[in-house]
């Protein structure tokens, strides 16, 4: 997939994506940064934190799927109208490896957009002594949201 | 679904996962109670707080999908041997109303146990104001691990 | 799930169904027969049949979910407007035991209905010398088309 | 992903893959061939046919997932030792646009083999007028079974 092939509807989609991102206290809890944001990919990345582990010292299964489905969601909102809001319809993850790493690298792309439904896919990595390895797989549908009161960006 | 129907193998299977979900730092993270465990069932249950919402005011999706994907899988470690570790092999959750309340439920129930892999479903409620409301189901797919080395319970 | 809680919006729901269905060259391919409809839920029947099979002789996991998806399908289809058309945009099966079987029931019920948007479940059941097995469930999101050319009913 | 990547256990791997697709029935009535076999990547093509159609003309999403299921397990199959047969446990598919075209091509590829549980992913090709259009992805967990009895290859 060449996310450069997307053409975004809005001129301001990566200052509206950030500003977004910003507002989702989800991520500072994930301790997550922004680290692209392109017409139809975004890539969060964060650092392994104790309180985002499950029994073992993995990240738990769950947080990976959150920063993952942010990474798709805001891919798929980069190429939304300047008064769409991005809900997340539903989404599929697979556990490919253990989630243990240094740091993780979510990276979220738009597979095919759509007036009402976005389709995006997510791939986690896990980055440990320079190496990376791929340790989920997303697929990911989106709604864009319009003129419903409260849900906004 | 009547998770009466299953029996254990372990007799300990209660204490065994409550012992696990305390090693979950990512439970305390989200504030989330062990408030159930049945052979085949498991109920988790965990107040709204701010860390763990989206840019809406709403629980993250991602966030939801992490104590569903903790109910279910102990759901399913209630029926495993003692020497067994539960890796999730995938979730799909599909989001069918805004995750906002006061505080939720979530239920993990075993719909199929087997020797090696086990599928669950779960669903989280989302209690307002003494009104329950569903807004999230998840099918879970189960590992059973035995011998490996530094995964545990 | 009670499906007697929905009320359709096209008083002609279960004749329009009906009408839908005998156009699915599909249903007629697996031998499958509209065994019920009711708002928000659909039951498909079909035999065990030889050109339905997988190398080991059972039906072939893709085969369950055609029937699935159409039990979902018009399940969701039931509760929408005169002018709607129906539209899978994406549905997971998990596969709990081996279908086989002389007869199968495929149960497709609505949890959650939308303008855009509805969520359904399907329960797959084979039946073997009068005892019923679920072999398969299937989570399923469904998109209402209105006003497309080419795509009626 | 490259699937040349993929080291074969079984060294007949294809004849081994080409014996179990011919017993497939469910793909003789799919008018089902199959073009390609790879170590980890295998391809199915089929021609439109009216009986696998769903109510607007388009092919049935199960009957799409039908051969996108073959197409992963195959995949999967490539890699697994000689006396394993291959079970599907879950997938889900997206569809992405309308299954219309003249000729079909499904690509089922490894994302990750294991001695278990294998993770595939599929792509669905439709072509009309010599142009391929992407009209479906699928994500698919499968399970090597070894012992048990009828159920081989």
């Amino acid at each position: 997939m060449n996310p450069a092939a997307f053409e975004p509807r809005n001129p301001d989609y990566a200052a509206r994506t950030r500003e977004s991102f910003e507002r989702q206290a989800a991520m500072r809890t994930l301790g997550a940064t922004l680290a692209q944001v392109l017409p139809g990919q975004v890539v969060i990345t964060l650092p392994w934190s104790e309180p985002l582990t499950q029994q073992h010292g993995f990240l738990h299964a769950g947080m990976v799927a959150t920063a993952l489905d942010s990474a798709c969601g805001y891919a798929g909102f980069t190429l939304m109208p300047a008064e769409a809001a991005v809900l997340t319809i539903e989404f599929k993850i697979n556990l490919l490896a253990p989630a243990q790493g240094e740091h993780f690298r979510m990276v979220g792309t738009v597979i095919k957009p759509g007036r009402t439904v976005t389709v995006c896919e997510g791939q986690a990595w896990a980055i440990d002594g320079g190496q990376e390895r791929l340790v989920a797989t997303m697929g990911c549908t989106l709604m864009a949201v319009i003129g419903r009161e409260h849900i906004q960006g």
